[in-house]
């Protein structure tokens, strides 16, 4: 029998109808690695798409906002407050992203924030790629969450 | 003077209409390394929401089609084809994720692979998340493309 | 080992890169039966919601432009044309729905008409469910289709 | 007068802010026939574009989350719960699918049942369709609903 | 340093995590003004694309819905109820638009009445667009608002 | 009988199909009108929802894309350049936009301008209604559009 059809198997939106709303914090990162021509454009405003790390910003937030549509077996969250940091890196050629999402309700914004650091990098790929096809997307993690049944999880950033 | 404002820093959706239709392909990869834990329940297909690869698969396919909704400066491309394929690693733990996107336009397709494999990795987080919150996602990269002015670039895998 | 690892069996998005464009034509076509009293207050335009057939109509018409973010493995179409009659039958209490949708390229829209008709039938429901909620929806099939590599199909319309 | 402007005829989202929430479920069910070679195909896991129920079933979950985008007047709904069962009947060369969809607020969940039930439906049509142009989807019907001012209705599957 | 980068001017979706949800009313309104002769056609239901008030009721409630995915930094709102009013003056062959949205919430709902007065007036103008290229659109402005911490602000219209 | 049911009345997407691909282009523009404190803040970078002009910028450029999806009737239209002018004028507290849009196809790029002219317009709103709730959009219209049967329309800004 396929998989699918076995009760154990089949993907679903699992419920969280028992579970109390509470107030919930998720902090991801990750990074984007640049050749050498592509990090000095983007440091000097030189890139031919235009400022792509304002672009990607808001690429962040929206993303962020359409998680369950993404992701299939996402719940729908309201979020309260989103915000996406991209640092470049001189040292490194890395620009690091690093996304705060909250939400008070039963399930946490993990997912909300991973989608925001995955978009905000693609969008930075995007913008460079006149220059370097090469850009390695890595480092993509939680770094930390806050709130639900499981409470803490990771290191607090503050 | 804020950078938006100036003529060259402002983003903006470059003008490809002089640019001949041409066949497009590109090849993306990128993995998610799960925690032993992870990687056997999903192995054994015993996760709480389901099969993950499945799923990551058609949530890899949908978005590749979203593309230009989710990367501001990125031009509409209608696919004229699109494979994700999802691959356990047993030594690594590790999903290896690589994308196939075809196109008949003005515009490479390699954004929209390298969306794909964003977002069939990031299902694989969202299905596997109640038993690892650690997990990581890196190597994402495009492998390959062919098309347009630039023609060739990285490795053919045929 | 689990079907979506097969060759055969992964889902994807299958290549039409080599299919010529041609001049594609599909109707579709559906109904829904109200009750009595629902269908009355439909045909007097007292239905609390507000006009049903004139909502149903832009909703099949929105949908119809959706189908490949709605069916995973659809092709994105730019449809040329699309029409949606409603029709009310009062012998049956049945509200008709016929869509004819049109484009020239290398897939069909047959996805297309039957989206249009789900959504504008889901529609009628919406807007009629206050006064019944035992409806049902049946008769949703293509009725002609015209273009391709498999010419015509069904009874030509006209 | 033109009806839309006239007080009792426009369309418009009403007003559910005096409403309670309560807790709401729905059941709606419905069918697509396949050939006796399409039904075949499926069941065997041939069919060329992939595994029909697996797709199916995320689509219809996926959609179930974006029903008030598609239905013009319903309330968005935050799903506390999903799932998609399609079961394949032999005798009958019918796919049935039943979906359960459950929140938490004042309006009910019946029209993300049913877009969900349409959805996967329509999703098994587009994986079969190169094998058979005339399936019909029918019996799409509510089973069963709970919550909010009106109670129960139908018949409780449990 | 770019200004993106300043702890004061990065984007973001500002934190309402504290703020208590209360009841939010908005009414916005707007104006397109059309030529003699599409407004002519207009009145009486003669333009080639078909009934246009109808239409852009739909599409301003629709838009209204996805305010939060069109407004970058809009937070996710679950609208309890949306009215958009379009009425043609013949002295100013003006169709004026009214919207009125409310919810209960941490944050209000004015962006929602705008978008909807937006994209109905947009609709309007694209329905027009074969008789006339030089409607103009106006007037585009909040009238009131009530609920939250600045509580009431303009004219009640009741 | 309703208007919808007849023939000449029913809103549909009109047939282009027989309509040859050429070069199209649309420039729109419009206005914001701001307080004077809300225009310092602007022009100061001292918005606390952060820059207004780069998150307007973008808005626009992301609804352009979408503009099928918003207006009902809009046929789809695959943009090959769009560009996004916001400035503030310190004489008046305006923000003036201007958006060009081009495409080569059967369809012109008019919805496609105006939908983004009024999407980075209610940005600004968005960001800036903290410090005014009394902002007036106007003088939204189309200034120029080329290619198609009918040609030049307006004034050519080059």
């Amino acid at each position: 029998p396929l998989p699918h059809l076995t009760g154990s198997g089949e993907a679903h939106i699992v419920d969280v109808g028992e579970k109390p709303a509470t107030r919930r914090v998720a902090v991801a990162e990750g990074w984007i690695r640049l050749s050498e021509a592509a990090f000095a454009a983007l440091q000097a405003g030189e890139l031919k798409k235009g400022d792509a790390l304002g672009t990607a910003r808001i690429a962040g937030l929206m993303a962020a906002k359409r998680t369950a549509d993404l992701v299939p077996l996402c719940h729908p969250v309201a979020l309260s407050h989103a915000e996406v940091t991209l640092t470049p890196e001189t040292a490194t050629h890395r620009v690091e992203c690093r996304v705060r999402t909250e939400t008070t309700g039963p399930t946490g914004v993990e997912m909300e924030a991973l989608t925001a650091v995955q978009t905000a990098l693609l969008t930075v790929y995007d913008m460079c790629k006149g220059l370097d096809r090469g850009m390695e997307i890595g480092g993509v993690r939680l770094v930390h969450k806050r709130g639900g049944r499981s409470g803490h999880w990771g290191d607090d950033p503050g």
